[in-house]
Order: structure tokens, then C-alpha cells, then sequence
């Protein structure tokens, strides 16, 4: 095998069985980390109904976008199966084993890593899909590609509801979170590509922008950090195109501090240094 | 005739004009409990949007769930009168006549029991419905079933938001009310049926549960309980898979308080005591 | 030409671009309006979709209630352009010259008057396309009708939402404002037409109807009135129907009031008065 043909194989890889089921715990984690174990206490349906939207919120969104049944993610069976019996695990394993086990960090980053995996295959699929709809349109393929991608974080406010909490002063588009604008940034590459305006193959604009994904992440969890390694073109760009300046040091404030609330499905392993918390949340489990 | 063949013919039973008549009556009645007297003054239109969707929320709910249009239901003129005219007599009937003739025990037991009837309608119409959009898919099925039975419940936040009522801390999911939990299994039952699981015909199945159903709910109203016949069950089910243990006496306290925010739509007589409150608010319209 | 021919002539007229850059103008201008200028600080994407909403909410809805996919503007690649390029000059502009120029009352008045006769035009077509959905469904036609004529307010819930701003006590079903209202009685005027009740021809009612509406609209903002001419045919009709009877001094003192809340896309130059405060919030910009 050469070393050219690793794209193209990477490409193939199936996203079902094993990048499936680390997207499932990278988000059921995510959500018990929200104080959700409180819901999973007082009503087991509503907190299995949210970690559904966690799971399949791309899925529900994009459906909802082109008009196409948002309950057909329940008809693939299997899947539901995996992310349900991922879901009763992470909150109803006796003595909080399953997470804890989890949130060992190395582990954590391989499950981490392997969801931002899933998260090309996505965006790659809603801007196929959204073309097979609708002929050039390109908006339309960047919408439906990053709402594919980020869908859970999209539709957060109501996900947030389904269990009893609403925050209407924030959501994703007020404030993104780092996921969801780099979706949005993959959503944009993967259309210019299907139209054809980049000179690169899918499978090596797959390669590079998977790679880039996973690193970035890996270092943001490594490092603790949640400034998104974008601020400075942002801050340039806001500058040139809407007359904006942010004070930085302000801006990392607010969004380390935002990060706890606004989104959770898409934030995952972000907020995994604060392990006090967690822990003080798992023993009420038991 | 013979016996045998009662729930055969029972199951070829006309919902229209009179079944469906008796579920407008029993869902407006219980808006009309819920202090929408102010918003019957206020905005004619908003309450009667607010009527339809407590009508109609099954089919529009099923509708969204299936990508099809939740105006559907605008297309059958003739209900829309019918419905539409319970909402007038019920809110806008000079010194409040009507109201009070169906406010008369005797009567409210047979538009509830009435209404209880069409609910096995709906769910096996949802399920054949959701069954023949997706083949086999089991849990598109349920849910399509349960949202049809169940749906002016299930939409109770959004319906509430069109009067101007927004209590995100509660919802269906979160705390769910006996007929909502009741039409849940219903939609299992049915599905299983239709999948030719339960070794039972469907006419059959259609007869016991409506017979479950009426009785179940005139027992509630004339003992004036709010507990659920399922609360040992589900207090067994909840300890043995989620390790929850409720204290019984704080449930049924707060399923009693709740009953009366939450869910409009769906619970049509279980206020029917306290006369007090409805005679003042009635007063009010006069 | 004869006179006669007038209205054939007008209901050829085509809206793009130049009616459709007038709807943009005052629908972006009304967002700026309703302390969006904050928003477009924050975070410039939030106030891009809710300017969408506000330029397109009403092909959103319909599509919605017609199960149709909603992403289908983005499609309309020109026009979203020209509606990203009104929002950008409208609030980014250096010096907010743009926007002040607009400001001016005859230029003002007259995409104010321009934009309604857009209003007649997505009435007529929703109507039609509601009508090629279902056969003779004339309250669906009405739905239709209506929300794409006065989507972006019947909406205004859900797009202040993306700027963070909820307001479930008031929406505009609740307490109708003059737009929302003149646009369901046109709804009705031409779903009457398109049934043939009404003995008129389709183009001469368009011609009647936007004389209407551009005539009504020039007057309220030349008297800076927001009290609509049908309060007293609607008391009359309350007090007969509902047998309601509101205090006209009240009425009005609400309207004015609420007309600043409520609904922020489809109130456009109603709030043109008040120059001291949008002066105020147009220096924040700078």
C-alpha cells in the first residue's frame, strides 16, 4: 500500500459500528455533565428523549430543513439500540461505573478524537444530500451540511427544553461555540468542493480536514483551553467587514464562562478538567 | 347477533360526527378550565387557534413527525365547523349556558368516556399511518401512534405559548399525565399488534383497551383521583432499571399540583371538582 | 392604453427586483429598529438569519404548513443576496450614512409603499399554492395566504428568539397589529376570489386592494397613527359575536405601547416618529 492511497481508504472507513458509538458516549457524556442527572432522576423519558437529540440532532435537523420526516432517524433501529443502551449506561450504571470509567483521559481522547470523525462523514453526507434536493444551490448545501454537522448544538435551546430548562438569552448563533463554527467552516469547504470551485479531491479534503479536526480538539482537551484557535482571523475580519473590535481578554472570559451553559450536546469533552464537579454530580446518582 | 361479535362491530364504529364531537367538547372544556377566559376576551382569534390545537394537536403533531403539512387538518371543513362551534357555545354562549349544562356530572362522564373512545382510534390510525411511511420501522410506529393519541399533551407548551403562557420548567416528558402515559401503552400495544407480536386480533385489542380506557377514566373522575393506576407498577419498574426510589406520597402530591399547570389539553375532566374556580371564572365572562 | 386596462397592466408588474429591494429595505430597517443594532455588535451571524427571517419569514412559514422543505430561499441565490446587501449597509455602513439616508421621510414613504404592494403579490400566490396542495380547502387557502403575506410577523416570536430577546407574554395572534390584520382580511378577499364567490375579476381586486394597502399605510405613518381603521367595525363585530366590550381609550394606548414590542418585522416605518431614540441607537453603531 502506498502512501497516497491513505486518503482514499481513509475515505472508505465505515462510521458504523465504532466512530457511531464514540459519537453516541462523547455526546451522552456531554449531557450528563450539564447537570442533566437531575432529569435522569425525576423523568427517564424526558432525559432519554434528550439524549436522543444529542445523538441524532443533525439528523432531526436537516430532516426538518428539507422537509423530510425528522422522525426518520428511529427507524434505523440498531443505531437507536447502541445510543440507547449508551445512554442507560452513562446514567444508570450502579456506582457510576460506565463514566468513570470514561472519563479517564486517555480514553477520553480517544472517544473525542473519534467523534470528530463522524463529524466529516456528516457534513459530507448533508451537503450530498441537500444537492440531490436542490440543484446548485449552494446556501442551501451549506445550511443543510452544517446543520447535519452541528445539529445538536443548533437546536440546543430546545433540547435544553425537553428537560425543563430554557435560556433564551443565548444560543448557538449569538454566541458559537468552537464546534459548530468549525462545522460551519467545513460546511463551506465541502461545498465550494462539490461545486467543483476547489482544485482538491473529496477524499484528501476529507483526509486534511478530519486531521485538522481531531488535533485541534485533542489540544483543546490537552490544554484546558476553550479560545478557539480562530480568534484572530475573527477578530480581523469583524474588524474589516463589520467595524467590530473586541477586547480579547473579555471575549475568553465570556466564552469560558458561556461554554458551561448555552450548548451541550456539541461541547462534549471541553469542560472535562472540572472533575470535582463531576464527581460531586455522580455520587447523587447513587 | 351473537357476543363474539361485539367488539368486531364495535371496532366499525363511526368516530364521525358524534365521537369526534364529544373529544371537541371534552378538549375545549378543559381549555376553557385552564384561565383561557381571559384570553377569550383579550383575542378572540388567539383562543380559537389555541382551541384548534387542542383539537387537532394529534394530527398536527403526527403531520410535523412525518414531514407532511400540519395544515391538514384545516382540509376537513366540515370538523373544523364542528369544532369551531363548541369553542363559540363553550366560550362566548350567553350567561354562559352551555358550559354549565356539560359542567353537569352525569353529562361530563359521557363526553369523557366518549372522547376516551376516540383516542384507540387515533393510535391505531397513527400506527397504520407512521407503518405505511416507514416499513417495519417499530419505534416510528409507537411514536407516531402516541403523537396522534396524545398529541394536544405532548404540544401542551407550545399551545400554551400561543395565549401568552410560557412555563418551560414543565413539560409532557418531563411529568407525564396519566393519559398521556396511558396512550404511550396503548401505542406499544397497538404496534406490537400490528407486527404480529401479540397473539391477539386487532378488533379484540381495540375493544379491552377502549373498555380499560373508559373505565379507567370515569373511576378517576368520580373518586376524583389523579393517581395513576400504573403508579406501582412503574415505582417497581423504576427501582428495578434506573435504581430510583420516589416517596409515594410526594408523587402523587405533586402530580396533583402540576395537573393543574401543565397539560391543558389532555386533561380534560380531572379538574371537574373544583366547581368554585370555574363558577368565578365563568362569572368573568358574563 | 385605456384606463381600464390599469389593473391588468399592474398585475403584471414584475416584484423583482425593485419591489423586493424595497420589502428588504423596510423590513432590515424595522429589525434595526427593534435594538437589533446590539445583536449586530454581538455576533453578526445571529443578526444575518434574524434579517432573513424578517426579509423571507413569510415563505418559511408557508413552506412549513405546506410540508415543503423551509431552506427553500436559500436557493433563490439572487435575492438573498440582495437582501444580505440591504442588511449589511443597513447596519454596518460606516457612519451609518445609509441607513439616515433612508431614514428621510419621502424615501421612507415610499419603500413603505413599495413594500406593500409586495404584500399582495405573496397573498395571491399563496393562495394559489395552497390551493394546488388541496382541492378546495379554503380555510387552508386563507392559512396560506396569510402567513406568506405576514409571515415574518406571525413569526416575530421565533426570530427575536435568535437574537436572544423571548417574549411569550405577547405574540401577534394575541394582539393582532395593523399589517398581520389587513393581511388575513386580504387572505380571505382573494380566497373568496380564487373560490369565485366573489363577483371580480383577480386583477382588479389586486389593483383595489394594494391601493388599499399603500393608501392606509402613507396615511398612519404621515399621522404617526398606529390605530387601525377597522377598531370600529372590530368593536362592533366583538360586541356582537363575543359580546365584548373594550374601552376605545384603552385600545389605543395598548396598540401604541405593545406596536414596539411585539412584532419587529412586519411594523416597518410605524415607529418613524420617534427620530430622537433611533438617532440615539444609530450613534451606538459608530
Amino acid at each position: 500500500m502506498e502512501l497516497g492511497q491513505v486518503p482514499l481508504l481513509f475515505s472508505r472507513l465505515p462510521m458504523f459500528p465504532f466512530f457511531d458509538l464514540a459519537h453516541y458516549m462523547a455526546s451522552v457524556m456531554a449531557l450528563k455533565e450539564q447537570r442533566a442527572v437531575e432529569v435522569s432522576i425525576r423523568s427517564p423519558v424526558a432525559c432519554w428523549f434528550s439524549a436522543m437529540l444529542c445523538c441524532f440532532g443533525g439528523s432531526v435537523l436537516s430532516s426538518l430543513m428539507l422537509g423530510e420526516p425528522p422522525v426518520a432517524f428511529l427507524a434505523k433501529t440498531t443505531n437507536i439500540l447502541l445510543a440507547s443502551s449508551v445512554w442507560y449506561l452513562v446514567f444508570y450504571c450502579p456506582q457510576d461505573k460506565f463514566y468513570q470509567c470514561f472519563a479517564f483521559l486517555p480514553l477520553r481522547l480517544l472517544v473525542a478524537g473519534m467523534k470528530e470523525v463522524t463529524r466529516t462523514w456528516k457534513i459530507v453526507a448533508g451537503v450530498a444530500h441537500a444537492d440531490s434536493h436542490f440543484e446548485d444551490a449552494w446556501l442551501v448545501m451549506v445550511a443543510v451540511g452544517w446543520a447535519r454537522g452541528a445539529g445538536s448544538g443548533l437546536i440546543s435551546n430546545f433540547e435544553q427544553l425537553v428537560r425543563g430548562v430554557w435560556k433564551p438569552e443565548t444560543n448557538e448563533l449569538l454566541k458559537m461555540s468552537y464546534p459548530v463554527k468549525v462545522t460551519l467552516i467545513g460546511a463551506v469547504l465541502f461545498t465550494l468542493q462539490h461545486s467543483q470551485y476547489l482544485p482538491i479531491a473529496r477524499h484528501n479534503l476529507m483526509f486534511v480536514y478530519t486531521i485538522f479536526l481531531v488535533v485541534s480538539k485533542v489540544t483543546m482537551m490537552l490544554t484546558r483551553s476553550t479560545a478557539s484557535p480562530f480568534a484572530p482571523i475573527e477578530a480581523a475580519l469583524s474588524h474589516m467587514f463589520f467595524g467590530l473590535q473586541k477586547p480579547p481578554s473579555k471575549v475568553k472570559g465570556e466564552s469560558a464562562s458561556s461554554s458551561n451553559g448555552s450548548s451541550v450536546c456539541d461541547q462534549s469533552s471541553s469542560e472535562q478538567p472540572r472533575d470535582g464537579v463531576k464527581k460531586r454530580q455522580a455520587k447523587k446518582t447513587e
